[in-house]
């Protein structure tokens, strides 16, 4: 036999069981995103290359997939043109087109492109894969989907608090404890300003985001080392040995920025956010005062998308796993500027499904309907006896059983062996003696019971 | 305004309501699969060139999108060598991965590679975008999607049965009346034996096809251009002219054919499928003397697939709109002799998704649940009366209704269009009386109508 085919590194195949939990996962976040009013879109695979180079910094443009161009691709370039161009440039003049890196570019391409179309707020899921010339590693691949769901055109907080509620919902129905962490650019440009350091917002915040790892002197002298000030490290105390409930919290930052005028908006905006989700906590029962099962945590050192959230920042992170983040998002006030459409501002979270599939897999959390596939195989004990199955089976069907009659007259064990493979809970058979009954017999896989059953019978056992 | 971005030709955007009639598409399909026990896999959209290359012909080899290696995709080339090698050669030299063409050709790329975890038959669909670099025009895009069912390890008729049913029940769905047309290549084969012109299936075939368009004069002096003997056209008069039910027909092709073992072998096929279908026809109210909804028709001048399929062939066309084949298949003996791994008979068919599509379209058969997204909007009158609208939003969405608070506290206007651009039914309104009682006012958008509701009667009301 030739030597066995294989596929590209860091991509996969999706088998059958695989793809089941899949779907249960895409279906899950799909249903409540709907719930939210939030409709699907699909964009292209492929987008033109000017649409998405210099859109994820000079990294991202080497590891963007680019398609090379039909036909002549040279275009006519002499070998000494070649010869004394750059790899990158060649890259550029042999291919107009590139795979999509993310969902975020070609949705900000899609509202501009689109914007006559659209009813402004604009929200949006997309459920798609994306490409990245990544070197594949244990948990990143090179072709992964991503769940998106976006609005914009809307800069009202309640899009954050339906956020919040989706979130909260899609891990409630997965059964996945999460804590749901919330920060707020605003407060950090205002702790930054505050302290007089704008300049140094990231130092800062991986700084105190040590804390727990390496103690408070540590993180004192981290700051030390990076240049900031010993009277903005004082000033910078209360909020690196923050605590309490998000109330707390909130009151002592609010202290610290009270002559910050965008680091009080922040302050404001999480208390806004928060308050309404209180406030749907009609009966109190839920964790942390607010409506949602899950707690939500308000983390300042929270600092994912610095360079382009500009209000909320959200991250999701699974309670019995250890697997890091498995959704994050933020809002964003200048998604469509790249493609000169400025002024819309959007929020928006991504779910990774990679991450769901593998904590759900460890928590073993699949509910057995969703991926179960045939519920009911007929043995094929040849033609005649197969004659008999076949509108039986038929009757199955319309009554939504998922039945196979297996196709050949294979010997028992062959068959038998290919139910157990496939988890099929119901075996039905009918020879000489079932047929002159007008029965079959139906083995129940799980118990081993068998029964001589009607058809009208085969339907209500196995449906019940 | 920067000039507005643009996608790739041949390539498409899809909005909510195109995404809306699409997923209804491929529910419909996917849950007929299933209940025939088909499962679902997934291949990568990268596949290695050397798995893609030379499987779909010269022109074929031309038509795929290559991606180009990251980094030094020259590899160290001098101007000299590229200046002496064509540009196809250097497509391979500076590419090693493709993009899907079709889901076949990856399918049996995946049966090979796991054929040591597949229980066998393998009975797998598959649904998903192929790329063709193909020139773009009305109705041909670059991207597309396919749905192909396919069993693969069992050569019994059975599995032939079971894809008419399924065509039959997809289609019944669907609300569109088709023809299933079904031929076999061995009646092909045996024919051209007959008369002696083995070679020639293909221009004896097409020539018989003409026969309604350009009448049997013309058909036998196309044949007689071909090369085909005076005699040889003579023993084609009767199936050249062959009317009537399938059994006639397949009665006077068995007599053509007595002496051709293939054609007996393929008229004996056909009979068996035939009497399947018929068998399973208890009630003997279907079209055709068959199970089927549609009419099943047998028709030898159907030759597609000439190069791979080597048993049954199939096609559908839809009988209301002028379109052409919207779905077509056969059975292969050799799906993954390429990959080395000879012996593996399948059959499948494949449901062209962008047909189908325009079809409903152009016959308006979309269910309107399937294409409906929120059910219930709350207009945003301010901070108070949204934050008396969140908790009934919240039930609402809690009794499975599709609800939007409208985020910002816009012109009633402005929140109104919203609802009628989104086909919204109903819209509930809080202002400070509603609020006072505890009630809403919800209005239904089709009849206008208004009526003054507790929270739990809007609930029955949209449920209802």
């Amino acid at each position: 036999m030739a030597q066995k085919p294989s596929i590209p590194k860091g991509t996969r195949d999706f088998g059958p069981m695989e793809m089941a939990k899949r779907n249960y996962i895409f279906n899950t976040v799909r249903k409540v995103f709907e719930l939210y009013g939030f409709r699907q879109i699909e964009t292209p695979a492929m987008e033109n290359l000017s649409t998405l180079m210099g859109k994820y910094g000079e990294e991202g443009d080497k590891l963007l997939f680019k398609i090379l161009n039909s036909g002549d691709f040279l275009h006519g370039m002499t070998p000494d043109e070649v010869a004394n161009t750059s790899t990158l440039k060649l890259a550029a003049k042999f291919c107009e087109k590139g795979l999509r890196y993310d969902l975020t570019v070609p949705f900000a391409r899609y509202v501009v492109q689109h914007r006559e179309e659209l009813q402004l707020p604009f929200k949006r899921y997309q459920i798609q894969p994306v490409w990245r010339a990544d070197r594949p590693q244990k948990g990143r691949y090179r072709e992964f989907y991503q769940c998106d769901v976006d609005v914009v055109g809307s800069d009202s907080l309640l899009n954050e608090v339906d956020l919040m509620q989706i979130t909260d919902t899609i891990f409630t129905n997965f059964g996945i404890r999460v804590q749901i962490k919330i920060n707020n650019r605003k407060i950090l440009s205002g702790i930054a300003e505050a302290i007089g350091e704008a300049e140094k917002i990231v130092d800062i915040t991986v700084a105190i985001d040590k804390l727990d790892k390496i103690g408070l002197d540590a993180v004192n002298e981290e700051l030390r080392q990076d240049g900031i000030s010993e009277e903005a490290i004082e000033k910078l105390q209360p909020i690196i040995k923050l605590e309490g409930t998000n109330a707390q919290k909130l009151d002592t930052i609010a202290e610290v920025l009270k002559d910050s005028e965008i680091g009080m908006k922040g302050v404001e905006e999480v208390r806004y956010v928060l308050s309404m989700l209180h406030a749907l906590d009609a009966d109190g029962t839920s964790g942390e005062g607010t409506s949602l099962n899950n707690a939500i945590q308000l983390d300042l050192t929270l600092a994912r998308g610095l360079n382009y959230y500009t209000g909320a920042i959200f991250e999701v992170k699974a309670m019995d796993v250890q697997i890091g983040s498995i959704t994050g998002g933020g809002r964003y006030d200048n998604l469509t500027g790249i493609f000169g459409m400025p002024g819309l501002s959007g929020v928006g979270i991504s779910f990774g499904a990679d991450r769901i599939y593998d904590v759900l897999n460890q928590l073993d959390l699949y509910p057995k309907e969703a991926v179960n596939g045939t519920q009911l195989l007929f043995i094929n004990f040849g033609e005649k006896e197969t004659s008999y199955c076949m509108p039986i089976a038929q009757a199955a069907r319309k009554a939504g059983i998922r039945t196979e009659v297996f196709a050949d007259s294979a010997k028992m064990k062959k068959q038998m062996s290919y139910a157990n493979a496939l988890n099929i809970p119901f075996v039905a058979l009918a020879g000489e003696n079932e047929i002159n009954e007008g029965k079959v017999t139906l083995k129940n896989m799980t118990t081993g019971e068998q029964q001589l059953v009607t058809p009208e019978e085969l339907i209500s056992i196995i449906n019940s």
